[in-house]
């Protein structure tokens, strides 16, 4: 009202989706979602905004500075979820009587997290969580894999590798050392290999151990020429064929069998940084870009909802880092424009015709294509340019004395080349002979 | 760590999808993204959280009630989105370079607003938007409307009415009446009679415009027997022939031609709350559900994004309610749960078979079938059992003595026969015959 101009700013760290990006996003989310349901996962929602005590936990005074979290305007201590595995896990324990266990879900779904966005972080992002709750075996374990697996290759992407490894067999080599009660730590130090290098681990490491076991604790981490010898090496060095060990070894002989093996490294420098881990874990990376990190993580883990009821729930899941992953792609030169367009525009030459002109493209639409109509009755010039800016391959033109004599024009904009005298009976039928494969 | 038990509640007005209800939505979803792309409509997205300021206007000192709005850690005012409407205008003004007019956006996401709720209101909701902004014309009002009907032919409603009008056209009557000044008091009064009635409307138009006046208003907002009465009414009462009543006029006949005029009513009553529509506006009931209030409503409006750029940028758009709608459909019996489910199910018989039985599956799956694997070798009634649970029409039964021989037994859970001895070969084949048409 006042007449001044708001400056149509958005929040740092915060994206408008243009619609190629757009389109994109949702073409690679429905592989992914078809992907999930061929393996019998079911999709589920929670709300954005929780207690904030149910999404961080009692005695949450300090607030996470990375959390939106506020009063609303009843006055309740509110949060944005910044994740989607607490949810879960709140989600879980809440209908556990409605849900049938093993519980397989997936979810596809915003979260918002206050980081620094120097290094090129977004406070909204996309989360893809893909769990199995309610069974601890080999096959949970493997089906998990197998759904990374076949995820990447859905939506175009063949040269990764899944780094695999098994908390516990670290864990027992430390209690073989005499580290036990350093596990949290010893952990979270390897889990920095990748990212401060060995000599700086080397030295956080010989803090906590003392140098000679540092330099054991590395040499553990290093995977082998093949995936049995660093299996055999890290089954000894944490005193000899254990429960952990022969779950890598039948998750290994899965991958062998379903062919999956070669995007598969038993790789004992995973750990995973969070402390809820408890069985194998497991991150992704495309081959040519190493330094993008991982973009699909998880593991198993064996009292989600602990939170939440005293009922015990294992479970097993992954993440794929939806946007991290585009951005790959995109770096690669993986991803096509997914913009939708319409296989055909009917073209305005006389306003007399509109509803002529709709009819027309109602019966295209029947015929399964999609149609546009031109909406005013503009220079073709300026009409064939939309056209052209949305990639619309063919044009019907069609004016009053085309419409008496009961045919019209189809234009390919691609070749330029006209084809007069079509009859709208035919019209589906000629549209489709002359789309581009 | 406490080691208390918090309470998994959810805050009021906010709801858990169960998969049932998030496959119904995720289906129902689809089914509008591919119609809408089907008209030659993009997709968008927008932040969830915006700058206060930008979805609020300046000035906005008295927050709104019903807006989530709070200082982010940074000390930025900022909100949620409470509509898709506000951040489409602000995406507009921002992209405008970017962007080709005329520009038809979709935009299916959830939005925020802190309403009551006691009438079954919602806190968090979807909402559904489809605009075409940067031209003025009959066939753009026309296209959203057809729009409006083929969606709903889409998710399945097919009784439903569109009431149609034209606020230009009660705006000349109510000049013809000496009421130009009165016109968005009027106009919000008319849009109140289905809620309170025709006699306390007259009441409240007697206010403002005296009893006759008044009465002649009611008598204007009266559809007449036909479409064609009623247009004539009330362009006779508003001075005769206008480009508003052209404008109808020019709609009405391109629905007659397409064949959806028995889905449209002219219906001078209706005015839409809202200041900013300038031009058409329509509001959607369905016909067994009249009290349930409109499903899909929206109009012409011609100065879209005056907040954030000086550009004028007419458009039109419509606006499904999403949650109402489902929760109608539920209503009328009309939502057949759409909870995803595999085709077969692989039953666990061995642990050693772990590989071969994902192996099963996966060929189950490259034959394009949806296939769970059961993940632990429990007996096979609690199998059989999940499988009901998860509506699983076929089972795959397979010990190791099957798997010596090279075959697998088929199951039918539905009619419990058996067929033994096929093939793995043959495997998709055989499901495929035996599944429910």
């Amino acid at each position: 009202m006042s007449g001044d101009i708001i400056e149509p700013k958005i929040l740092k760290g915060f994206r408008d989706f243009l619609p190629e990006d757009e389109g994109t996003r949702k073409k690679i989310q429905r592989r992914l979602e078809d992907t999930f349901e061929s393996f019998g996962f079911v999709p589920i929602d929670t709300p954005v905004l929780e207690y904030a005590e149910v999404l961080l936990g009692k005695g949450g005074g300090e607030t996470d500075k990375q959390v939106y979290r506020f009063l609303d305007n009843g006055k309740r201590d509110v949060s944005m979820r910044f994740d989607l595995t607490v949810p879960f896990a709140r989600y879980v324990a809440a209908h556990l009587s409605e849900l049938y266990l093993p519980f397989k879900r997936y979810h596809i779904a915003k979260v918002w997290r206050g980081e620094n966005t120097q290094r090129g972080r977004y406070r909204e992002f996309m989360q893809c969580d893909f769990d199995i709750v309610g069974v601890d075996s080999a096959s949970a374990d493997f089906e998990i894999l197998d759904i990374m697996r076949t995820s990447m290759r859905q939506i175009g992407v063949e040269d990764f590798t899944i780094h695999l490894s098994h908390r516990g067999l670290l864990n027992r080599f430390l209690r073989v050392l005499g580290l036990e009660n350093r596990s949290v730590e010893v952990l979270r130090a390897v889990d920095k290999i990748p990212k401060m290098g060995k000599d700086e681990i080397l030295v956080l490491l010989s803090d906590l151990a003392g140098r000679e076991k540092a330099k054991d604790i590395l040499a553990f981490t290093e995977p082998e020429k093949t995936n049995g010898e660093t299996l055999t090496k890290i089954e000894n060095l944490s005193g000899g064929p254990s429960p952990e060990s022969e779950r890598l070894r039948i998750v290994f002989s899965c991958a062998e069998e379903t062919g999956m093996i070669g995007d598969l490294l038993l790789n004992p420098g995973i750990t995973r940084g969070l402390d809820y881990y408890t069985g194998i874990v497991f991150e992704t990376f495309l081959t040519a870009l190493p330094g993008l990190g991982s973009v699909c993580s998880g593991g198993r883990y064996n009292n989600l909802a602990s939170l939440y009821t005293p009922r015990e729930i294992p479970g097993v899941g992954s993440s794929i880092g939806l946007d991290r992953l585009l951005a790959g792609l995109e770096e690669l030169d993986k991803l096509r424009s997914a913009q939708p367009q319409a296989h055909v525009i009917i073209m305005n030459l006389d306003e007399n015709l509109t509803g002529y002109y709709h009819n027309l493209a109602s019966e295209l639409r029947k015929g399964g294509l999609g149609c546009e109509v031109y909406h005013e009755k503009k220079k073709l010039g300026q009409q064939f340019n939309y056209a052209e800016k949305k990639h619309i391959p063919l044009a019907v033109i069609c004016g009053e004395e085309e419409r008496s004599a009961g045919v019209v024009t189809l234009k390919n904009l691609v070749d330029r080349q006209s084809y007069e005298g079509i009859k709208p009976g035919e019209l589906v039928g000629r549209v489709r002979e002359l789309l581009p494969a």
